[in-house]
Formats: C-alpha cells, sequence, structure tokens
C-alpha cells in the first residue's frame, strides 16, 4: 500500500518542535508493510492544507493526517478534510458522551462551542475513540483513499495507533528487520564491498547507514512469521560476512544497542574488569561504559589525567619519559594504560591520549590518536589518523576505536575466556 | 520570501531517525524572517523526489534540499537536481582538493568513484564549503526560484548553515534574537513567574523552552538594525530578571552556549583550576568540560571513583569513613571534592555520588545525589533529589547543578577574582 504522512501545524513550519510524529508513524506502518513514501508538513492554513489533500489523493492510497484536532481557532484539520471530501462535519455520540462526562466533572472549566468540534468526524468516518484525550480520530474512505485524521499529542497519538489503527489496517503480513552493526570500516568501504549485494537486492532489502564512528545495515523482509524471516536474515547475513573483513567489523545487532553495551556485557560474561586513563577524551569513554546500568561490575575507577604533569603524578609515570616521547605518543598511552590497570587493579587498562583540536599539539596534527591496552598478557598501542573533524567527533571516534581494541582484545584472547 | 524545505532519505520514511534537520532549518529560517510553508520528506528515490521538485519550483521562491550528498549508490539528491535543471553536474575544485587531500593522508582507506560525487555540484552553483566534511553544498538558482542543496549528517549542516547560508538569504530586515540561559528554575516555574509578561508579549517575542536541566527563553523581533534589537532586547530582559530570584538563575546568553562553556571562561578569567572525583556520574562532568576547546588553562586532571574501594585508594579517604556514612552521602561528596583538590594541587575540587538507578543503593532511592566542592576556604555539600527520570537524566542533570555549583561559588566569592 502506497502511504503519505501530513502532519499539521504551524510549530512545525517554525521549528519550534520537532516532528516525532512522523517519525512514530512511519515507524509503525513500516512494521506493519505500509510503504510511506512522501511525509509532508503544512501549518494550520486551509488553503495549504487543501493543496496538500490534492496532491495527496493522486499518488496514495492511505493519506494519514496527524494534528490540529484540537478546540482552538487554529485548529481546522477535520474541517479542511471535510471540505475536500465534499462531506459534513457530524458529531460523535461516544465522544459527544465523553465530552459531557468530561466538562461535567469539572465544573471550574468553561466550556466553548469549539470544545465540540473535538467530538465531530467527517461524515461516514469510522471513528477511532481516544483513550488518553478528549480529540477523537476517525478513517473514511472515498474514491479508492483512505484518509485517516490522528491527534497531534504524542500521548493520543500512541495509543490510538497502536490500539486502533495498526490493527485495523494490518493484515497478516509484517514487516521484520535485522541490523547489523560494524565499526572499523566506513559507509563508502562498506558499500564498495557489497555493491553487488545492495544492486541486486530483493528480499530481504539492504539498508546502509552511516553514524558516527560506525555503520548498521538494516536487513528488512516483509513476512507472515518471525521464523520465516530469520531464515532468510540467517542466509542473507552470511553472504555478507563471507566477504573478507566484514565478519571481523561485526560488533552486534539491534536498532538500540551500542559498542559500549557489547563491551560491558563481554566484560561481565568474562567477569573481567576494566579501567581507562583518558588524555584527548577527558572522562568521555568512562561516561560511556558506565552510562550501561551494573556497569559496576566491570569498572571500580579511572584516571583523567589531561595535563603532563598529571599523568605522571596520578598515574606515576616519569615525566622525563613523557617529555621525551610526547604525551601525544605509543610510549605514552602504553604506559598509561598499563599504571592505569596496575594501579586500580583490572584486568584490562585502556588509554588514550592524543589531539582534539583545535590546534595542533607536540607537532602532531588534530585528529592523531594513540590507544593503549593493557592486559595481562602486555600491553599494545594503536595509533588513530581521525583528521580535522572537530573536536567532538574526534572524541567520540576515539572513545569507539578505544571500546573496540577492548573487544577485539577479549574476542580474540582464548586465555581471558 | 515562501520557502521549503525537502529532506531526503529513506531512513526518514521508515521512521529510522527523526528529522531533526526539518526543525533546525526551519528555526533558522524564521530567524531571518524566511516563512516555511512546506516541509517534505521523500526518500532516495529519483522519480519521486523529481515529483516534489516539480510541485517546489510553482509554489515557493526559495527550495531547501537536505540529505543524500553522500558517497554511496542511493544518495542522488544532486544527480537529481541536475536532471530537473537540465544542468550538468561538475566538480567543485576545492571540494575536489579537499577530497585528494583527505585519502592522501589516509593510505589505508580506499577511495572509490562515488567518493568523487560528494565534490560535484549542479553546474552554475555558487558552493557552500563543508568545513566538517567532504560533501560540499550548493546554491543555484533558476526561473526565480533558488535551490540549496546542504549535506544531512547534522554536524556538516548546522555549520554550512550558519557560516554559509544565513549570511547569504539575510538582507536588510532581519529578525534578531537574544536568548537568555536559566538553570535551577522548571520551565513551567519560569513560565508562571513571567505569566502576565508572556500572555501580554508584542514586540519583542518571549519564547520558553525546556532542555534537560535548564531553560531558555528566546526574545525575538524584527528590525534593520542590531542596535535597535539589542536596546529592545534590554529594556525587556530588566523586566524580565526584575522578578524575584530569575537574576540568580540566569547563568549565561546565546544559542550555542552552555553552563560548562560559561563556568570553562569563567575560570579562565579568574585563572582558577578545576578538579573532579566522580561516582555516579562516571567521568561525564569532565568529559563536558574537557569538550571547550582550550578546557586545559583549567582542567589539569581528576578521578573517575566508582567502587568503594577505589574512593578510598585513589583519594586517599578512610574506607571506614565511606562504610560508616555511606558512599552516597555529604561525607563521602566533601571527603572526595577535598582530596581531588588536594591530590592534583587544583583551586576548586567538585565531587559527585548518588544513585544513577536503575535500582537503588545503600537504601537511596534513584535520583538522590549528593555535590560537594571545595575551595581555598572550606569544603560543602549539597543534596539533590532529581527523582526516577532515568539513568542518562539523572547523570546530566547531576551534572549541570554540579557545575552550577561551581558557577556560583565563583560569583560570589570576590577572593576568587
Amino acid at each position: 500500500m502506497r502511504a503519505e504522512l501530513i502532519t499539521v501545524g504551524t510549530e512545525l513550519l517554525t521549528g519550534q518542535i520537532v516532528n516525532t510524529n512522523a517519525q512514530y508513524l512511519a515507524e509503525k506502518m513500516a512494521e506493519i508493510g505500509v510503504d510511506v513514501y512522501f511525509q509532508t508538513a503544512v501549518g494550520d492554513n486551509r488553503d495549504r492544507l487543501l493543496s496538500v489533500l490534492e496532491l495527496a489523493k493522486d499518488r496514495s492510497q492511505l493519506v494519514i493526517l496527524c494534528g490540529g484536532l484540537g478546540p482552538t481557532e487554529d485548529d481546522l484539520t477535520k474541517q479542511t478534510l471535510a471540505e475536500f471530501l465534499g462531506r459534513d462535519l457530524i458529531a460523535d455520540p461516544d465522544a459527544m458522551a465523553k465530552l459531557d462526562h468530561f466538562f461535567a466533572s469539572r465544573p471550574t472549566y468553561h466550556r466553548t462551542p469549539n470544545n465540540d468540534r473535538q467530538a465531530e468526524l467527517v461524515a461516514g468516518s469510522r471513528p477511532l475513540p481516544n483513550r488518553t484525550g478528549l480529540a477523537v480520530g476517525g478513517l473514511v474512505e472515498q474514491g479508492g483513499v483512505t484518509y485517516v485524521v490522528l491527534p497531534g499529542p504524542p500521548s493520543e497519538l500512541k495509543p490510538m495507533v497502536q490500539e486502533q489503527l495498526l490493527p485495523f489496517l494490518s493484515d497478516g503480513q509484517r514487516l521484520y528487520s535485522r541490523v547489523l552493526r560494524f565499526i572499523g570500516i566506513g559507509e563508502s568501504q562498506l558499500v564498495t564491498v557489497l555493491a553487488d549485494l545492495i544492486a541486486n537486492q530483493t528480499d530481504p532489502t539492504i539498508a546502509p547507514y552511516a553514524k558516527t564512528g560506525e555503520v548498521t545495515l538494516r536487513l528488512s523482509t516483509k513476512s507472515s512469521r518471525q521464523e520465516l524471516a530469520d531464515a532468510a536474515f540467517d542466509q542473507l547475513e552470511a553472504t555478507i560476512l563471507a566477504h573478507e573483513g566484514l565478519a571481523d567489523c561485526l560488533y552486534g545487532y539491534g536498532e538500540d544497542n551500542s559498542l559500549a553495551a557489547v563491551v560491558v556485557n563481554l566484560l561481565k560474561e568474562r567477569q573481567l574488569t576494566l579501567t581507562a586513563a583518558e588524555s584527548l577524551t577527558g572522562g568521555l569513554l568512562q561516561a560511556t561504559l558506565t552510562e550501561q546500568a551494573g556497569s559496576s561490575a566491570i569498572f571500580k575507577g579511572g584516571f583523567v589525567t589531561y595535563s603532563l604533569e598529571q599523568k605522571a603524578q596520578m598515574l606515576g609515570i616519569s615525566p622525563e619519559l613523557l617529555r621525551q616521547h610526547g604525551t601525544v605518543s605509543a610510549v605514552a598511552a602504553e604506559a598509561m594504560a598499563e599504571q592505569s590497570r596496575r594501579l586500580t587493579g583490572s584486568d584490562l587498562g585502556v588509554a588514550l591520549t592524543g589531539v582534539a583540536g583545535p590546534v595542533e599539539l607536540e607537532g602532531q596534527s588534530v585528529g592523531t590518536v594513540y590507544l593503549g591496552l593493557a592486559t595481562e598478557h602486555g600491553v599494545i598501542s594503536h595509533k588513530l589518523t581521525i583528521g580535522d573533524r572537530g573536536r567532538q567527533h574526534i572524541r567520540q571516534i576515539a572513545v569507539l576505536h578505544a571500546l573496540n581494541l577492548v573487544r577485539q582484545a577479549i574476542c580474540s584472547d582464548k586465555t581471558m575466556v
């Protein structure tokens, strides 16, 4: 089914609010296999809403309008849809009874004629009752197009969609997804490696998406059962991971997952503890780790050593060594990792030192980062050349690479099992 | 000027991401007095993008396209606009030089033909250089309509809009804004205090907006000159701050400002250094401080002391004291602040200990936080009851309150001048 969303509200056009309803509705439609081809935001304006409806009726079979059902003067979605369809607005008896009850139980509230509009529907609509508010929603068909009217407040929209609209619209088939999460490979490189597969994709489909420092692939298929979808995903995933180098870059699955969550869980599983000594990231790695609930099982504490003096003093590293090799060096990263591990008695110590910018440091360019990792087997270091991509980006990417170094060490080291 | 936004990306239509770019662009256009009448989200699809451009050219004078400038197969915004306008795509020499430099300095990255697309522009465009990324933006006029092409990643979009697009578009009358930033007062409380002023607002207008832990008031007025706008803002601001308690809560001005930036600048001005010992926030305060460029002038290093043992060992606090009073206590917060200050030789030491959740700790409920602050005059503590508002919220709010404690101490203490 070809669908489109029309979100109504001047506050969207002035940027006062973010259009989270469009995202929510789009996600829900995808879940039941309805393809949304257009989303339009339009102000509380009769003429412009009419022009959008005129377009929509020719290009979509399902038109979902959201917002503008309230009791104020500028709420005109239902009136405009009624005019567009050449129908009347009529009161829904259940919604009107709810309105009566609302005002009867609140004697201090003033009921205005505008309030009654909330209980009205385009004639011929199937009502969508509003469990958490007063504005009734509706669904009406004309000329082969289904028009749906929904309230704007998310607290009213979501229950109505979940409890009324989705069960009505879905019939057996729904969309399943599997999200593969990669680190250590750029989006363009991943897409080049998988070019043939992506060019010839049919079912499941493959959609790459880049976030800061990582890339995800979303596999999607329509199916009647989870098991059938999973079988299709398993097969496609195996084909993807057969490409050289990709299996090592796959760190996890799922929309709400993160590298930090994966690392914390790996450490928990193996009953290992991690500490850190951070310079350019200033505590960001430790803050990212401790975002995860239950991280106290794997993290006891660590160091933010920003200046040369504090690297020396807090970690017990010779200041001469740091001056000789520079604080932005493999030697510094290795010493920081090893000393943080030793001082806190942790199983692993990770260190980050580098140049977050905006200016270069010790003759090293912005975006140069050294990672150190100390384990019971010894200490290694790794140089990153992130480039001048802005202070925050550099720090975030450095943290992801450091977490990935920890992940790889745990996964590759059989003695850590 | 009648404008519309076209945001391009299938991930918008499937609800994978929220369209924050539409909100950002709408807000920026409102600021310079450009009226946005339509926002359309469309997938990475040539035919549908062409259909939206066809509509746009007849109803808008300014058409801003955002997204789809990347190096992958499905990025086709520039190609489609070129086709729509009957123009070629040509390489922008500066953008190509930047691309060359990027790959030359990263020998391990594979350059693919797709990458070159990022440096291309619709023929006849005025280039909009991308300071924080590789995809060049552009601005081209045809048939009385100005078409603007912008990158999708917010980290690239925002600098390009702020530094390139807005100065080009604004001329003569424009909308001026002053943003007042408050901490320590909720949005509903601020709105209640200012109810009369907000109800009777004319020019400048007043728009309150709540973010995590803080509230802003945006004053806006249209004017031909900055000086005229400033005079109006000065008068309204004085009226606002005459309300009891508000002057103490005002911590700064401006859209891109933050409490961390204000605190770092105050410390720099007074030539003071700050350290921290963090428990529940796990390094988030120090990461927030070091987000600010040049923070090394005021921050040498600090501690993340998550477990009781590391609070004792890293900070040299008696474990018996911590066990007796609890690690979530005023005593612990004060000892952590004082010891971090002493061990690093900093002027101020701030400490955070508390319960981020999801479960209670030492019989203290989720959202209970103790802040400690040590200065040359001694040490104080402050208890926060944030409530169970989710782990991340609690940590962020705790950091803001800790920074505000530092701000108030510096501002109130004449000896720190």
